[in-house]
């Protein structure tokens, strides 16, 4: 057992959320979202030789952007949790290179902003550190070579595709100021509902996602409306039907309270079939759009649940399915 | 500041180790550690129909086996902390998707097993969680075709080369019973000493080793002799040489105490001019040799400090020197 309920962590302590930074590329910048992102990229090589550079210089960036929010230098910072999409999450590696402060290197695809969240909070909570920093990060160029085909080809999306999303965002957390704090947090599992299709990414996700909000709500005694928004990382705009359509079959009606950040970022003009996804996605809009609402008020309670795909160019050609992972993180206003 | 040190976490309740297992390849079996494992393989393949089928079932094994020495079950373990070295850690996701628990993945190469311990301690310390599995794994026709190249090729070793362990390894940590702990862990930073050759990974680590040791020295106020024995991971015979010329120049004289997993796994006869490595090298010989001489009493304190070097095949060709980076983890037996 977990100290609140079978996969649920709750944080006695509350850990602050000191700041929050994120940072974009091009196309994101001309979304619905613009407004509330802290940097946007003219072009998205940032001025570096290779997509993956650039990658990097956006984590960095966005670490040292919400280091910098919370009026702090990198030398408060006790641990630099990261991870991104990158074979051996590189982008995450060579940007704590630069930065000079110890280094926990995460994994679970796109929810790996969730697993990051989780243990930084722990890492407060628990007394065990004071100022940790929770990154991720994605790039739509070195997602897309790595996992699909040579930007040269300029293979058309499939109407269930994702556009990657190219943006970096972090959040730093600590043990006392600002009245934001990690409530709780739910592990998810591993679940494999057989789709083996590395373009409709939301129907491997959407299983797991259903799956963690139903443990998250049993474990701590909630109903859907105790939360504002129950945010899914990037199930897209099929993903989150399914997601919906899930819940609905175990009694959880969630229509009016989901929000879905890969459905956020694009406007349907920006031809993505079925919006963003990325490590970056859940943590460019939790950083900017939620952050920004929870600061003014407007916003009380979410529950983030960033959304992971586990396959590699490897496991696809070999023939393996998609199994799919969900991290649900609680964060609430104190008046 | 963490809760002791700059870098430093101590563990106030005493996490426990519940059981270690280890499971190897024929390779490891003819080594000199070979009565310590717990498992062996005839053939490296495992039965299955890709190596990377194999290690996933390495994996697995793994986890298991170290659940059925404590006299448990997949339903008493809270969470999963697994990692290894393949693109977006397969193995562990795929070992993971069988095993119905809660799931972290972590990367931080072939030190990933200090990661996943320091952790894993940390959930059961905070009362977040009671019983965790830390697991990692390699193989080395996996890690040789991803890493290097394809082993059809049959390309010879170079005199810096490390042999990648074929083999699993997991540890699980409970919060009551057997007689030894965590005591603490300090989380390493990434280091670049600009190394840029892949076949020389020991000397792309020692200085991240050595910066770890020497910071868990300070933060702790110990000397050497506080262990019976300082365990790296993979530095091999030329990066071990290194490491302690290192802590030399520091004033630290660790010769006597220091033990190098990748040293020990292989003999001169078995033809790995270095030694072995890889994300299983230092959680086979943990869980075999030193648990088993902390079980016998033998050995009482030790201070293990896997060590990864941080790189890919891409970053590699796009001519990235390799960064290092080591976590240490204090074990101790209590009489």
């Amino acid at each position: 057992m977990m100290n609140f309920g079978k996969q649920t962590i709750r944080f006695q302590n509350k850990p602050r959320v000191l700041s929050g930074y994120s940072i974009v590329g091009p196309k994101e910048a001309s979304g619905p979202l613009d407004p509330y992102f802290h940097k946007r990229l003219r072009k998205d090589d940032f001025g570096q030789r290779s997509f993956e550079k650039a990658e990097c210089k956006l984590h960095m960036s966005a670490i040292s952007g919400a280091i910098i929010a919370a009026g702090l230098t990198p030398k408060d910072i006790d641990v630099n949790i990261g991870g991104d999409l990158l074979n051996q999450i590189i982008t995450s590696s060579f940007s704590a290179r630069e930065l000079d402060i110890p280094f926990i290197g995460m994994y679970s695809a796109c929810s790996t902003f969730g697993q990051s969240l989780a243990l930084g909070a722990m890492l407060i909570d628990g007394g065990y550190a004071e100022k940790v920093t929770c990154s991720t990060s994605s790039h739509f160029s070195t997602a897309e070579r790595q996992y699909r085909y040579p930007l040269e080809l300029g293979t058309q999306m499939t109407p269930t595709s994702q556009w990657t999303v190219t943006g970096a965002g972090c959040t730093l957390l600590g043990n006392m100021g600002g009245n934001i704090f990690v409530e709780s947090a739910t592990i998810g599992k591993v679940i494999d509902f057989g789709i083996s299709d590395a373009n409709n990414m939301g129907a491997a996700m959407a299983p797991a996602a259903a799956k963690t909000v139903v443990q998250h709500l049993l474990d701590t005694g909630r109903e859907v409306s105790y939360y504002d928004h129950i945010v899914t990382g990037d199930l897209g705009i099929y993903g989150s039907k399914l997601f919906l359509e899930l819940l609905e079959s175990e009694g959880i009606h969630a229509a009016g309270v989901h929000k879905d950040c890969g459905e956020m970022i694009f406007d349907k003009k920006q031809r993505c079939p079925q919006g963003g996804s990325g490590a970056g996605c859940s943590s460019v809009v939790f950083n900017s759009y939620f952050l920004h609402h929870m600061s003014a008020g407007a916003i009380k309670r979410i529950l983030l649940v960033p959304t992971g795909a586990l396959l590699s160019k490897l496991s696809s050609l070999q023939g393996e399915t998609i199994p799919g992972i969900a991290n649900a993180v609680s964060f609430e206003r104190e008046e």
